[in-house]
């Protein structure tokens, strides 16, 4: 076990949010970092392959630039900024705190060199160390400490995301890690097994309540919550049906195959218009390979596309489109939540390691609710009755996105251990292709077959 | 009374679906859209100012291609198109009918001439005249005539939004129709009174139904309803407040002079990209006149603003960062629904002159629920649960628009009589201003002052 | 005859200066512009099909504007402008008169109406008149009413471009005057027939002259040149040989068939990335008919292409393209001038009707130096030595283009009587397809056949 | 003295073409594109600023690519590429050699990493070295060797103005090579000091000869030529003058504070439109600093702008503004070469450390032919009378961009030792301005005041 997975077993193993003192899960955390860019070169964690997506090198500084600046600046006596430079780089979106760099130009910053941000890390983590030994008890610093490392770990899934974005835009299809084994023919052949079959699951529905229980704080994982999962509420839902696997390759493969993206009725206009403009024709990292067979662009390279495998990197357009070909429909997040929640006990996302970061194919007794890829919801991306963000600047995380994002739930095999929760939720604009998103299935209960 | 009012007054005063028969309705209404181009030329017909707005003979032809596509030619014998090419030329987005002209080029068809068009039209209508003679009483056909009429009245009010848009792109500013009086001291001084006080209505929420309800038979504007306004469901509301009139100009005006536009913790972050990429530092139609006075655009051409008229031609983002500047939010569809649909017997809107197509303040005892601007809620266009499009190219109609787009409720100046109704779900883009949006504010109740 | 044709007469027979007075030629010139909108209505006279094009009913108040700002707004006592919006509006892109209205949306001003630029003209006319009456041995007047009448002849080119590009756009693809005779068997049948063999003409070259000889004042056509045409300066040619007839449809057919436009090494570099991005395959203007046969849209509709007939709409791309296939270049301006200079005696362009807006094969004399179409040179659009543009805002017109821009050469079946001469520079950019242009080739001797 | 300096004097010195043998001169060229990049991290060699430019690190790949594809391939025994995938990632613009990487993302090709480039250019140095043992003697390999170090040799130019605009787009500016002495009191006073006086050199002009004459075998710099210097030929010249050095930054910063970017009149309309669009108002590089003060970027960051220095880095746009507010216009390249041939003995540029890539002051005698900047010419780049391109794929490489380009003549401060001649026609798109791009004023000799 490569230190690595050490320091991911300690995060996602924690029993409890007492048990893991705060300075210790702030290193774990920050190493973890440091690990996806092992296997990197300095040019690599440099490039940007598109205005969304950020260099690796980037993350690495913004998640640090947001430590000093939001807790150091404010609780270091004496505090003076690693490079009075930075505070304009590496802001991300927070217009509260001052300028920022253009965001489409993040991958010009040849300076400062990867070396100097790994030293930028060093030191504000030395400092945090200090801080944290005098002011760990202080609520403030707890609370804005933790939601640095939150903050963090959604950064760790988008290095990995924004970089296979990356790594796919070269011609020659480099992997990020090699994969143990080579293709060969006995894999070629074992891609075309088919996914268990999927089996819709009744719920009655009815007034629930959806949103994070402040209560709960036996688990690190649940003991958090970003402010958009609050508060707590109620919400009625018709009787409906959610499938207990995510959609498979093998079905989506069928879909393409069926003239999918040929026919504007399955899809939304505007999923229409984005299809049309971009001449899609199949999933982001799906590519022709021999007469009938596809590959897939992977974090260990272009592999063959595995039908037993749950489709991934689908825009929610992509995935609006398949559910109505298949005669469903996607699941709201309320009933999501409703039904996943009631699954969390065995549903929790375990450890994976490196090479792993891939969907699996779903076992007999796998629902892939998590760890597997985000799942698009028919939800807009919308503040809960009572919402209130956080004051000041940190209050500038989440409601600021609130319009024209869908959201997703679950978590992906991209997503740190220890970074889940059914209260969770994710979002991205309907065009998004290149996160760890796929789908699950919903119903109506009267579309179902008599006892379907 | 001139013919066009009472053409209207025929349309909103009728007492129920019965009363008034098919073959009378379809001819009111299909007049009433004539009566909209009178004071226009050729020219003014013609021309689209962006891809988003159609030319107003193109509405003229799109609605009678609806009738002779989806009713004449499959009813009647013998049937044999009008002109071949309108077919592709006056198609709106129905994909499943076959290729359509690129909607941003409508205003390059010159030809067919607007007399071509008006001949179409009265060719059209006299064999539709003919057939309803004969099928008044085909289910079928009544649904299918009773669709295409509304839809005809959703293209009159769209006729005099893209028309005012198109006369402010010319640097004269024309009239659409001229206002009775010219603009005199006293209106200008009389610009600046203040709307009546502004209240907040409190409403305890809990387990509510919205939506239409098909047994609501008794009157013409309720018996007939879109396919998204159902089904009826049911929805748990929180206790909420909801404004007793829309916000007025004067209060926008606060907004503005407080450099609204200028902070970007008032806006979305998608909004503030939008205000900043097209340098919007007002609500469009509004333009800078003397020194600390507005001057705004109307149909009646370019007019002092008056402080207490409603503020008319918000986007989403501008409706979205000024109740955040007020300490408000937008309502969700369903508190709009809920609030206004105890208010509808009272509510409903009444005749106005075609001099009248502007806003109005809001006497003592008026909501401004109807007739003077749609409201921006901050839902989501998104299906109701167990909505089902109809079946064949016309349930292309309403859901293939379900993302990326917001529910504005209520209905305006522009609305013709008889099209407004509690359950109505409008619906646009953030972006979209040109159409007669405006707001009204909503709370929690843990907002409101103590006694508010 | 017409009396368009009568007036036209006029102005192309008159054998010098002096003999029709100015006053006769103005009214002459301008009543020409009315006749080419005789066939449209308004909207045909509003829209505008692409940036670089202007509707008719601007081009007719545009030229208008030119004479009351030059002239009447200098000369005429209590000068008052017909409305003081129009100068804004119908400026083209005279900076130094003041601000402009802004070229893409041209096609928005449905106001004023194509009745009211009617008047416009009719006034300014009138005005005109009464000044020319007292002013018209003013040479000062003199210049710029001429120029203001050459100018109007430009645009009365433009005008008919610029309405064949709106009518192609329009998918019932209308005529602008119906041709006499319907398309028939034996028509298709002579669309094939090829046209005579293309020689070359050899010159000598040496030191030559080139540009406007001021003292040539023996003929309308030749007395007047724009400021770009001087000063008449020595050129340096090597020897070389020029085409005695344009490159006809059948030449252009094979090279299309040959695979022209699939073959980069043909293209310039900035022609192949022009070629690709709009997915150009053939002549603006062309579109596949029957198997193996080519239809062409002309200002009399839609056509069977004549093989015969010079090929038209080239850009400067597909001009260089040819030519390169063919083993031949384009001629160089001087090549050309010195050429058809040489030829001027009995190339000058002769009468020809409203019918005969195409370009006619070349009969066995036919060399088609001017009245088919213009010819594109090798010559980058650019200042002759010694060149001063005029002094003030006329002096705007022709030097501020001289970058980015290529000269064509001769004249075009659009051309108006008396406007076509042997120094005359056109110049459009590389892009250009939409005007009359066509190609002839050219050689170094040293590439002619033995004996060629 | 540097290795880097010593191998640029070999370049340099070398007073025949037989002297240097042509292996020598191979490693040499080689060997200082590595110098180039001696100052980088592997960051700053991989990032791309804009479309236009290209990484370092492509740079050192293509040009490698260059003697692999067009050398090794062809006369190698069992020839094998060193990478298969390079012939596309590599390859600039020779579509008759094979597909292209897409321009504008060479900056996302992290791999090959900076590393692996160094060891392709060892391989295949190793192997060129090998096959000019044996074909030294060859002329095509000779021909072909000797282009490909003049296309490296230009590459080397791009290397250093494609990395300035990479450091400017950095807020940091930071430097490519850090200047020996801080910023001082002194020299911002120093930066005040104006140029020399200029004055303008009278020619007589007639008949004259330009081009490359291949007799002239005597030196290094003028024994190659490119094939777009050719054939030699006679070009008419008025009489004309000429300025004995460039424009300075004193003299251009007058013509910015006289408000010389908001006249729309000194301005060509496509300039004007260039320079609205991005809102230029003064040269790229120049920024304001303190109240009066100008700074300017430099490769070695952010100095005091130097009245006496020439003005660097103007697009064709604002050196043709700057002339036409001076009274003067630019030369035509024939002027120019007439000109600097008669003084190339005297004015060919010496040798330059790698400190000094910036332009310096004239002195008393320096007339700035060479080694400072490129000068804009008012000559749009064509072919000359009776040019050929070379057959097959290196035939490419000029003749494919004579559109749209105006050439500059001369050579700059980032021109490697040489490569300079009076014959070489270097050549830009009128926006150009990250290249070391100048001006020299020329008039016609009437412009000239009597006895000036």
């Amino acid at each position: 076990m490569s230190a690595a997975m050490l320091i991911d077993e300690v995060l996602a193993t924690a029993p409890a949010h007492a048990v893991v003192p705060l300075v210790q899960r702030y290193h774990a955390v920050r190493q973890h970092s440091l690990g996806l860019v092992t296997p990197l070169s300095p040019e690599d964690c440099c490039a940007q392959s598109m205005p969304d997506a950020s260099p690796a090198k980037w993350h690495l500084a913004h998640t640090t630039w947001f430590f000093e600046t939001f807790v150091l600046e404010r609780w270091e006596p004496d505090f003076a900024p690693f490079h009075p430079g930075f505070r304009m780089l590496f802001n991300s979106y927070y217009d509260s705190v001052g300028e920022r760099h253009p965001r489409p130009a993040r991958g010009l910053l040849t300076r400062p060199s990867l070396a100097e941000v790994l030293i930028y890390r060093q030191q504000v983590d030395a400092r945090m160390g200090t801080l944290l030994q005098q002011l760990h008890a202080n609520p403030e610093v707890q609370a804005l400490v933790t939601l640095g490392l939150q903050h963090e770990q959604q950064h760790q899934e988008l290095m990995l995301t924004d970089l296979k974005h990356l790594l796919f835009a070269n011609p020659l299809r480099p992997a990020y890690v090699a994969r143990p084994a080579p293709v060969d023919a006995a894999e070629v052949a074992g891609a075309s097994r088919a996914a268990r079959p999927l089996r819709f699951q009744q719920f009655a529905g009815g007034l629930v309540e959806i949103g994070h229980a402040r209560q709960a704080l036996d688990d690190e994982a649940t003991a958090f919550a970003f402010d958009n999962e609050s508060p707590r509420h109620k919400v009625y839902l018709a009787p409906y049906a959610i499938a207990d696997r995510l959609v498979s390759n093998g079905e989506y493969r069928a879909f393409v195959e069926d003239g999918g993206y040929d026919d504007p009725l399955l899809w939304l206009s505007e999923g229409w218009a984005w299809r049309q403009a971009a001449q899609h024709r199949h999933p982001l990292y799906w590519e022709p390979g021999a007469p009938g067979a596809w590959l897939a662009f992977t974090l260990g390279g272009l592999q063959p596309l595995r039908d037993a495998e749950p489709v991934a990197h689908l825009s929610y357009f992509e995935a609006d489109a398949f559910a109505r070909w298949a005669g469903a429909r996607l699941p709201t997040e309320a009933e999501w939540e409703h039904a996943a929640g009631a699954a969390w006990a065995e549903a929790r996302p375990g450890l994976r390691g490196p090479d792993q970061l891939h969907p699996q194919h779903a076992a007999e007794a796998q629902a892939q609710w998590f760890g597997e890829l985000w799942q698009w919801t028919q939800s807009s991306y919308a503040a809960y009755p009572g919402f209130r963000p956080a004051p000041g600047a940190v209050g500038e995380y989440n409601g600021k996105f609130m319009v024209n994002q869908y959201v997703l739930r679950g978590s992906s095999c991209a997503t740190p251990a220890g970074h889940a929760r059914p209260s969770y939720r994710n979002f991205f604009p309907a065009t998004a292709c290149w996160q760890f998103s796929g789908l699950r299935l919903a119903k109506d209960l009267s579309e179902l077959p008599p006892g379907g």
